[in-house]
């Protein structure tokens, strides 16, 4: 196998490949990115078994031929060469040489017979939208899963389509954030868990511009995103998600509304406070025109009032302040409203059109 | 005490005090900021008894008083405030309030009275350069010191003044830095050995300017940096400093010249097969026209070739690569010339002009 590339062709494909190479695993050939140079040119692929990536990378093929090499050292290799074209050539006992100018890099590749090939996916249902709202309505919500592996589905996302909108789940059992992207045309319904670990990898291959699309296929076990170079074949969490629908209420006792950048650097300056895996909560006492944050601690204290819209009672309520940043943090409008109904029930942060609601549960707090 | 003072102004001030704030130390006082308001304006002081700080904060000053808070919590807290006026204010019982609009912190004081004032020390013999050379000087020399403590001199520089000349060296048994600044008017002899660390911590302070001046006084056993806002005090290193002219020759068999980044990155490129505290050197062959740089490793072996000057007989030797990157990076030269001997004996890199002399010893290797 022969091929030449430019270095920044074959550096952006194998920080692509390189998403789905698994940082730990029981079969070697898995820390690989498998180079397939045919007449179809030249594609890198990777798969750690829950997500697989295949990606085409521009090249000029001189010989046809499989090798296998190790992704860390290969990738490292071509980050640290001049930006100039680098010829990689494997030869019949898989010793793969890699140069670029006077420089000249040997590395032992592996074949590719226990390779795990990516699953052909039968192109079912389907959809599509640019990869900027795809990228942040990962972003926007992925922060809301669950770290732990005791409940397997709070750990993906829900992918739900209906009525030709998109919508994306995360919950974790103390807050929930959901956003909705409508689509174009006319698309079936659709309701899967998707894996977390893949969404987050795909957010980072994606371009994030408004140009750039990408197609998403459904099958019962499998999901697959499409973009113009690359193709990412995820499982799927199997089981049933939680009816979100239920949990969700519109009701509310109290309504704020409050510039959401100087709400976010309140809170913030609260945390100052709150060691980490501390539970403390910031209390937030609201009243006619304002809103008072305060906190204490063993180290200090620290108050301060905002300036606030506010319908209906006032009322005095807990948060663990991570829950509040984290939601603030992904929302882009300059005010933000809060709805809330008594120091127990949650609160809710949405939008008039609908376009995002993240619910947070309350914390108990004693004065 | 009380004072008020804009949030940049402060937050300037503590992040050079909090240089001489310890890490650890059985003296909980030292973990704090001293804050002066007195007729003379505001200081805030810290002392980790290796080093002392003192630097003028511009406030206006409200009441007068002595006061010490722990510097990293109020370092946290003033960069977290909007940027903005911020009042300071400690009551008879030292609680210390910080109010900046609307937002209000109280943390607990300490009285000052255990505090380690910075030791006042007689203005002897005094050099005087720019910011700029001095904080060059210190990145060009400081990563050659000895990180261990097994022998207390390496870990220091020397600095030494002579026919108006400032040279500054480190030296940790297997390397050599030294750089030489000429120094303005008639300036005495001085020959003193200043902490590491101290240097480490001065050279973060200091602005990098070519207009701002730094004055240094030496005494037996201290050394005052001075600066427009801002005096560090160090201890020095007791004993006498390895006799350095000895170490260095002028000799060579072999002359290299070679284009200094072109080196660098293909050292860099080298170090794919080095892993951390591995003591695998790079081997380098030099011929008329050109160096060879090899490597050989169980992950793989790379070699390349540039093209250089050389004068003199044929050499191969062997390098620790670290060694070779730490000088070639702070040399600003497009052009570097090696001075070689035999493969047991120093490499040196040096300029025609004397500005800077880098010694590495070579590694034994076998092929």
């Amino acid at each position: 196998m022969k091929f030449t590339a430019m270095k920044a062709e074959l550096l952006s494909a194998v920080n692509v490949a390189i998403r789905a190479v698994p940082a730990h695993t029981t079969m070697p050939i898995l820390y690989c990115i498998l180079m397939e140079a045919s007449g179809r040119g030249l594609t890198f692929t990777t798969n750690d078994m829950e997500m697989g990536i295949e990606t085409h990378v521009n090249a000029s093929i001189e010989e046809e031929g499989i090798v296998a090499v190790e992704a860390k050292i290969f990738s490292d290799i071509v980050r640290k060469l001049p930006d100039e074209m680098i010829t990689v050539e494997a030869d019949e006992n898989l010793a793969v040489n890699i140069r670029c100018g006077k420089t000249k890099f040997a590395i032992g590749g592996q074949s590719g017979d226990d390779f795990s090939y990516l699953p052909n996916v039968e192109r079912e249902t389907e959809i599509e939208l640019s990869q900027f709202s795809l990228k942040n309505v990962i972003q926007e919500t992925i922060f809301s899963i669950a770290g732990n592996e005791n409940n397997k589905i709070m750990t993906g996302e829900l992918f739900d389509v209906r009525e030709n909108v998109l919508r994306v789940v995360a919950l974790d059992g103390h807050r929930i954030a959901m956003r909705r992207v409508p689509l174009e045309g006319e698309n079936e319904p659709v309701r899967v868990i998707v894996p977390g670990k893949t969404l987050s990898e795909i957010g980072k291959i994606l371009t994030g511009e408004i140009d750039d699309r990408v197609r998403i296929f459904f099958t019962r076990n499998h999901m697959v995103f499409e973009m113009e170079k690359t193709r990412i074949v995820t499982r799927l969490i199997e089981g049933e998600y939680f009816n979100v629908d239920q949990m969700i209420s519109s009701d509310y006792e109290t309504k704020v509304t409050v510039n959401r950048t100087s709400f976010l650097s309140c809170i913030d300056r609260a945390t100052l406070f709150v060691k980490e895996g501390d539970k403390k909560p910031i209390i937030i006492d609201i009243e006619d025109g304002y809103l008072r944050l305060s906190i204490e601690s063993p180290l200090g204290s620290m108050d301060e009032e905002l300036d606030v819209e506010k319908e209906g009672r006032d009322l005095t309520i807990g948060f663990n302040p991570r829950f509040m940043i984290d939601a603030l943090r992904v929302i882009d409008d300059e005010n933000v409203t809060l709805y809330l109904v008594n120091p127990k029930a949650p609160c809710f942060i949405r939008d008039e059109a609908g376009s995002y609601t993240y619910l947070i549960l309350p914390v108990n707090f004693s004065r």
